[in-house]
């Protein structure tokens, strides 16, 4: 498949690389092509680099894995036209840093970025996934030992199938991927980052993730 | 024990019956005494009913188990010198229905029902706890497969330690009590609930709770 990541930080090259390797075309994108630090992965994965407003309607799946502040910013530079009729994975989490740590989140409680991406993008197969893993998890979830579960949430059931069938190819089981509903389903996903980084400080490693344990 | 349960609703009577049947002394509360539906419990379990403004310091535990919107306005009523030097649980959760399903939180991202009430409250060890499980799990954690775990939080050990010993004696074990760390990590715990109300819908069973998987 050919696959656009949306932003060129830790999570799109741990992405990206494990794409590469599962023989995927892939490409991962900033605002500039020029960025040094997707150049050099580029280099080393022999992946592309993209800008954002040169990013073609031409993928088969697209990835959001830019920071959360920032992503409705790249969504609006590729312009909706580009996504339209398209599967986005939206990876990203509204993390605010601005205040230190602990991050709040910049949309929160009543709405989710994943609902402001899909209203952005109506003719897009917006998903949510992948958030709320570290991304060392999110491509090897064999690092958490049990049945620990994926939450996946999105409009397009059709998308969800692809989406659920890319995550298997990274090591996902089928009973691990938690299909939730709607997108709006992806607020709970996005909330639950306020446990996440709390954990995370008490873990001391990002290889930790939540399986639900169900009684009668 | 002499445990003093601030709420009348389902949450403050299934603990209240547990820890009737473990041994202690326990009163329920509501703005007035002479409320039906606590008046039933008190029948029916052996139990007393308080009205908020009656409630004495004489009590070993408080537990906060007003509905969340209402739960400052209720200790307020209680009074700080009431509540100085003793141990509150706070099982509440700020869930705002009045929008309809799915709740919103009154309270959230950057504060906490937990840390509003020990701000309320400066003289009072407020252990956040229980609050992320249904009442059915919490007072039968074995209705739950698994070594699923319950976050507490607080800012005192030795409130947090009497907490857990409580707990144990409703059958959670050690392992599952996982100490947090100070009440603002209730935050997390709080905004967790976004996600749980989701399962809950999902699963069609309140008797579910998250085990964390950690790896390497």
């Amino acid at each position: 498949m050919n696959i656009i990541i949306l932003g060129s930080g830790t999570v799109a090259q741990t992405l990206g690389s494990a794409f590469i390797q599962l023989g995927h075309q892939v490409a991962i994108s900033a605002r500039e092509a020029s960025k040094a630090e997707a150049q050099q992965w580029a280099t080393n994965s022999g992946g592309a680099v993209l800008a954002f407003a040169d990013i073609p309607d031409t993928a088969d799946i697209y990835l959001n894995c830019t920071a959360g502040m920032h992503s409705l910013a790249a969504i609006a530079t590729i312009g909706a036209a580009t996504l339209a009729g398209k599967i986005l994975i939206d990876v990203a989490n509204p993390l605010d840093f601005s205040q230190g740590f602990p991050p709040t989140l910049s949309i929160c409680n009543d709405d989710s970025l994943a609902e402001q991406i899909q209203r952005a993008l109506p003719d897009t197969k917006v998903v949510k996934a992948l958030n709320t893993v570290a991304n060392s998890v999110m491509v090897a979830p064999g690092v958490v030992p049990g049945t620990h579960h994926l939450p996946i949430a999105g409009n397009d059931a059709d998308a969800k199938s692809v989406v659920s069938e890319l995550l298997q190819s990274m090591g996902w089981q089928a009973e691990q991927i938690l299909d939730l509903g709607d997108i709006g389903y992806a607020r709970g996903t996005e909330m639950y980052l306020a446990l996440w980084v709390r954990m995370y400080g008490k873990f001391q490693t990002p290889n930790f993730n939540l399986q639900w344990q169900i009684g009668a």
